[in-house]
């Protein structure tokens, strides 16, 4: 059909950017162009010789990333699933260049300096980042949803910062959370978070009849956890853990409530804050999502438990980091800024 | 060798028992029996009809279980690994036959009627029961070493209590924790902690690629940890989930310091408390423990990482649930009980 | 739309049975109806209550199975995903009340009373099952596309026997296969294809980091395999093993040829074999296939490597046990009966 | 003790290395010494440094190889962990210099230059490395009891080549297998085999969920099996596998008997060869042996299926692939070399 969007994905051969380029494969309104960088680590000529698995329907051609290329075949939207300091540099020029650009890296997600700090950007022309820093738009469609339908340049959330703030916000933003006494979440991801990269962490004897705790009081989703809940760094501990599974994250979140609330309190509160939410599902107690719910699928999962004498509450969000941590979430913001349905492509 | 002791294991064919079997069969001072009840799961005639991997070294036969039989063997020691409400039956009667008895289960590990109501106990002699709950000594031997060496009835920890009580008892005791901010343990173990039944929650495609909270506000080992480590019940959150390896447990335990400390400090109370413990290993900062660290061993591995400004702490222990937090614990207990040293059996 | 059929899923809570459900719920000419029996294992009101993941577009009511619902919902064809006595019992009866029946089990797949013989099948009305026996089309749509289309009832493969059939029926077919030195089949099969039954053989702890061959010069789909290829039982051996891992099947197989042969020709044979052949992928040697490359996709892979001095031939077959082992191979069966495209809700 | 001989470890950081370490530490008649080399991949200053797991009984440092430190050690047996080339180099030199040596690598395994091409060794004595290869001994103690205790160089046996010759040493030995029918081992292996270097084909999200062929027609261990059972590169097909799991070998293997045989013959000979083998266990059929029963242990464990009518014969032989198929094996070589018992430190 002719009238399909052109859209190019750049680092179409990591675990996210091959994620999305098979949903964008089949998604009914854009035709997909998949480029790759001449110094990138993979030289395959198409995504199916990359992927074997990818066959069937055709090769899926890479083409070396060009601005004239991009150009030439009318592309009209970006996506970068490349290194935070590849998007740091191309993004800007992308959207100079009339391009929109929805980022899959952690370049453009903080608007803090502090918060930034860790990911210790370069830039060349550090007006022009700080420019960018101020109008990229985080892309959490349940939190900023007209902001991004609006947006040039989409900062796709991290994947744990997905889970914890969709666990959260609801509750923080109703003043529900008694911030004074910390807010815990424990979160366990797959190990596809961390990388295609083989390193002897990402090693199958490393992490299989294994689980450890990493980046403890470190780790780089925190800024964007408490930018967009508005906490302040003593209020949140934030731990990831690497699970023994390709995919997956489930966040334990743990918080004492400001008042006293019944569970039907709870989850009309959740009901209510997400009605509009295409691709958030709400439990009702006792039920609470496992990994396995929305594995291969969009969704992020929410349920809770809740000590009533002790006003303490648990509450459980899982959700595929390749998906709505990831890809899937960045053709949910493609379809807002196009002002598709937001599932279009994702069912 | 004559001069060994006979020791008796009634439910070799769990995961526990087995574990345990295995210790005992390769101890240097004990001679195991190995007996099954008439009504068990299993039917086998010995070990290695049940168990092929044991083969070998002999068959070793499963008895019919009676008293007479102990008796006629010359039994001093039983381990029960057994279901509690079997436990609660038969260790007063072993008691009173003369024998000592480690009980695996959760049947007289628990002071307060109040952490005991979730088991549910039908005691045939009630009073006779509360006479046992009394005497009973929790077999922490880092906590509890000398009581356990004089004891008729050792109640053998829970393996998740295990883990979160020797994570805190150092801070604890010493009043390092700010008890009023809460304390929360979110813990993680392996599917053998869940027992040898076959239900759908066991499947192992129930397991495979996935995690998954259970028993949150209720699970049966919360009692163990508030009467060990002095808490009220408002104090500790501990939730345990379900993860897809056989063995091995994590605990992340979450809380404030209650006045400032170093990290050197705070290794300092670790080391100090555990001087004299063989099965605790200290780790220093910035090294924390991994469930692979422990795994087929009989240590409790514990590290730390500590936010100065904020004064939180955050502990990692790691264990082999059917070991230190099962079989080799019950050994370790045996071992204190004869005055042995406490790893005999078991490096 | 009110153009769709009306197709029914008896059995749609057990792994196949659920799979097939979410491909008819999105299968863009099919409204599915679940029905459930009165003494079948689940008595849940929805899928969506059996499997929370599959929730968010509808709750998917369960219906009690009867032949008046059946025709109250004007259902045209009925899966039947079901033990093999269930669909015994059943399939004969649809027929006869003028609907068209695609199979899941092993009920109707062998022809000859030899094979069908490990089965036990106890018939009520011997000589009309003997007639559906002979009535009844082998569902593998590569070999059978023509029968298929115009059948009442379609005895859907299992997923060895697919994987084995399509790796050799090319070869077989041409005459290349040196029948008397033997041909062996070593497969190795995900879980789920053991069913969801928990069983002392599926529990997680004794599948995880295992390995085992089981029903050794005795599965049930030997059968199958022997009967589409024409073989003599002398002329095959099919050896199944456990994989730790959910889904999935790899099939090794291997063979002498009867004449040389170059690696090329191979390829060709297979090429053209599966010239019209929608699911089937054939690799280009030197790669092989892998059981992550179909997993989640109704293809079946085909690879090989042939050691030109000696003739002899390894061929490396994969499938999702799942789909084109099971609910997908169901679903392509119905698209040709209806003369839809082979890949109608399977993309 | 002073009477402890003095061993010593180079390679001690590799899966085998380690493995090696753990059992010569508990080996109560020898005294481990661990050195590494100056290039080597790891640079730690003890082996509890690089395997936290191995702390808790000493550091176990990590001393920088030399010949002179060897000697000021009174090391009297090496163990090469190292890669072919080096132990290409170093072996001849060491037992020049008075020690006895096990090497673990390929690189003294294969005595005809056909199968050693493979390795492409690149030897700068060629004379000498000739003379050492014929007078190394594959270190198979259940075929070479006798030569490996006088030998100066053990060559230990690969860990597929160990699970493939015990399977069929009996058989082919007596004559009972029909070769020209051909011998088929379809063999799978955990990760571990593919040794410690991060790759994209060990990296955690390539292996799970996965199964895959590898070095069809063409792997290393062929050339093994070849010589020890005297068989014709086209009398064997040997194919394999890369199994989801950390550690163990099953290797399924096919034949023709040369003549009609009952099961009970078939075990008889089995138990009269192995008569005298302390880590082989032999199955009575129909149990066969799975990858956990001899998981930690030293054990090869050997069954069988027979097809009495094709005489067609199916044994499985599963091993641990760090232990009977590395590290346990070496130290059962030692153990003979000594004059000690072969299960010395091994229990």
């Amino acid at each position: 059909m002719s009238s399909k969007i052109k859209v190019a994905v750049l680092g179409a051969t990591g675990y996210s950017g091959l994620e999305l380029s098979k949903i964008l494969l089949r998604h009914p309104r854009v035709e997909p162009v998949f480029v790759r960088r001449e110094n990138g680590k993979s030289s395959a000529a198409s995504l199916a010789e990359q992927f074997p698995g990818l066959s069937g329907n055709g090769s899926h051609s890479l083409l070396p990333f060009s601005w004239d290329a991009l150009a030439q075949e009318k592309v009209e939207i970006l996506f970068l699933a490349t290194p935070h300091e590849v998007s740091r540099a191309l993004a800007p020029e992308a959207v100079e260049r009339g391009l929109r650009v929805v980022d899959l890296s952690g370049a453009w997600r903080l608007k803090h300096a502090a918060h930034r700090a860790v990911y210790n950007f370069t830039d060349h022309d550090p007006a022009k980042a700080a420019s960018f820093d101020r109008h990229a738009v985080y892309g959490l469609p349940e939190l900023n949803r007209d902001r991004i339908a609006a947006a040039k340049l989409v900062a796709n959330p991290g994947c744990y910062a997905t889970s914890v703030i969709l666990a959260l916000a609801p509750l923080v933003s109703a003043g529900l959370v008694d911030r004074q006494r910390g807010i815990v979440s424990d979160s366990k991801s797959g190990v596809s978070g961390a990388g295609k990269e083989p390193t002897a962490r990402t090693h199958f004897v490393s992490v299989a009849d294994n689980l450890s705790a990493y980046s403890v009081f470190g780790h780089r989703h925190t800024g964007e956890m408490l930018e967009q809940l508005n906490l302040h760094s003593s209020e949140l501990i934030f731990t990831p853990h690497l699970l023994p599974i390709p995919r997956g994250i489930l966040s334990t979140v743990y918080l004492h409530l400001s008042h006293p609330a019944s569970p039907e309190q709870i989850e009309a509160r959740y009901r209510e804050f997400y009605a509009a939410a295409r691709w958030v599902r709400t439990f009702a107690t006792p039920q609470l999502p496992q990994i396995q719910f929305s594995l291969h699928s969009n969704y992020c999962d929410i349920g809770f438990a809740l000590d009533e004498d002790s006003h303490r509450l648990i509450v459980v969000s899982c959700l595929d980091n390749l998906l709505k941590g990831a890809a899937g979430q960045a053709v949910q913001n493609m379809n807002l800024m196009y002002g598709w349905k937001e599932d279009e492509g994702l069912n």
